[in-house]
């Protein structure tokens, strides 16, 4: 069954997904590229970013970074906020992601944001579309685009938490990360309460940089 | 130079020391046992608390749980809620801890509260102390008393943010557990923001259970 899946998050040790002020110059907020270095380091992450190879990552972290890889996901849906630093309706169509022309998706893109725009085409075909529907809504859309591979939540913080609220998140996988950010775009907040602990850590990895554990959501009483 | 120092604070993945409605039957707050597990199964732990030894536990829950053990530690302090369940005035004194009269501790405790009491003096001659100066007339107390050994904070959150947002803690040790609780007390919260960012984790060591984390003040500058 196709499922919905948020892979390789990284929360910081104070439960932040993104540091405070997310800029043009900040796009994982102010502290927050010390969230990702444990999977830029890795070979799977480089090699879909069309970067090159670099020295060896921890195992475990590879083992991470290749899920959700390849032909696995058949869409992606993520905020606004981490589609890029625009704020507020768009004035123009200027803003193409962070990704460049040859992206990482290689598949539909659902972005929830109260701002309708046109779709959007990268170089390398990837289709953004501009849900204003709300998660669901966005939902549905992935799901039929995906057909039967899985949906991706990509992020940031306020979108995770809004499938996980609703228990339609089937897994998630974080990467907790020893830093403190401060401040920042938290993932659990205590609005959560019961839908969190709808959710149970089915494994626990430590690696020699992060933390990783992989959530599923419990099977319904 | 003594220290003022928290060890073996079990933190889940969502970011509680405590679960909801802490109570007599729920010392830690409702599914808070949970937290604490790796520390129970330790020999450091079990022999501090006057238990018999248990299987053997992860050697590095072992070394992490030994800290803070022995001489090392000269006094405590604790806020109200973890020293028990009695909220308000203190209507007698009937409430002598969680601990019964040979506790774990042999040298003074001080309780943060609002409410005047007695000192409370255990069979062992641990003596309690309740202190309604706040957290830095707790901390001189704790100093006198504890001469060239370390201060400990026992816990619990609310007590461990205050000394942290004060900057007053020099270290912070603590167990990420692969739990969610979804609601309960919170060790780093939002209003936290450069006072957390004055810490760095300087030892970052996972065992088969928990994720150890050792947090230092940085260096003023
Ligand atoms: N640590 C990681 O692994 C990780 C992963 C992914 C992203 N990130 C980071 O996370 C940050 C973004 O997270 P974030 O929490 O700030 O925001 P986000 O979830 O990316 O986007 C939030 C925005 O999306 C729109 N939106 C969300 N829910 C909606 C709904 N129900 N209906 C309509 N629009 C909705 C709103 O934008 P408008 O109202 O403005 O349209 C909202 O402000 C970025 O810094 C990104 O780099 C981190
Ligand atoms: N996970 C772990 O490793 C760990 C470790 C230790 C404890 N715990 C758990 O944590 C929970 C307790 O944490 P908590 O955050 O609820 O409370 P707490 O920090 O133990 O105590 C808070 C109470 O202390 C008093 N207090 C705190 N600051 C004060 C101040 N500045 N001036 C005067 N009084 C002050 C107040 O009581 P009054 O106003 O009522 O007097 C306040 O409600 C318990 O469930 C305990 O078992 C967990």
């Amino acid at each position: 069954m196709p499922e919905l899946r948020a892979y390789a998050l990284s929360l910081s040790l104070d439960g932040y997904l993104a540091g405070p002020d997310q800029g043009p110059d900040a796009p994982l907020g102010v502290g927050g590229e010390r969230l990702h270095a444990w999977v830029t380091a890795t070979g799977a992450w480089r090699d879909r970013h069309g970067l090159p190879e670099p020295g060896a990552a921890d195992p475990v972290d590879e083992r991470f970074a290749a899920r959700g890889g390849g032909d696995e996901v058949g869409a992606t849906i993520m905020g606004r906020n981490m589609f890029g630093p625009v704020r507020g309706p768009w004035r123009d169509a200027s803003w193409r992601g962070w990704w460049g022309e040859e992206g990482p998706f290689g598949h539909p893109v659902l972005v929830l944001t109260h701002h309708a725009r046109e779709d959007l085409v990268l170089g390398d075909g990837t289709r953004f579309r501009f849900v204003t529907g709300g998660p669901r809504a966005a939902l549905d859309l992935a799901r039929e685009a995906a057909g039967d591979r899985h949906v991706r939540v990509g992020g940031g913080a306020a979108t995770v938490r809004q499938y996980l609220a609703a228990g339609l998140l089937d897994e998630l996988h974080l990467a907790v990360v020893p830093v403190l950010l401060g401040a920042g775009e938290r993932l659990f907040a205590d609005d959560l309460g019961a839908a969190a602990s709808g959710y149970e850590v089915v494994e626990h990895a430590p690696s020699s940089t992060v933390t990783h554990m992989r959530l599923r959501r419990r099977a319904q009483p």
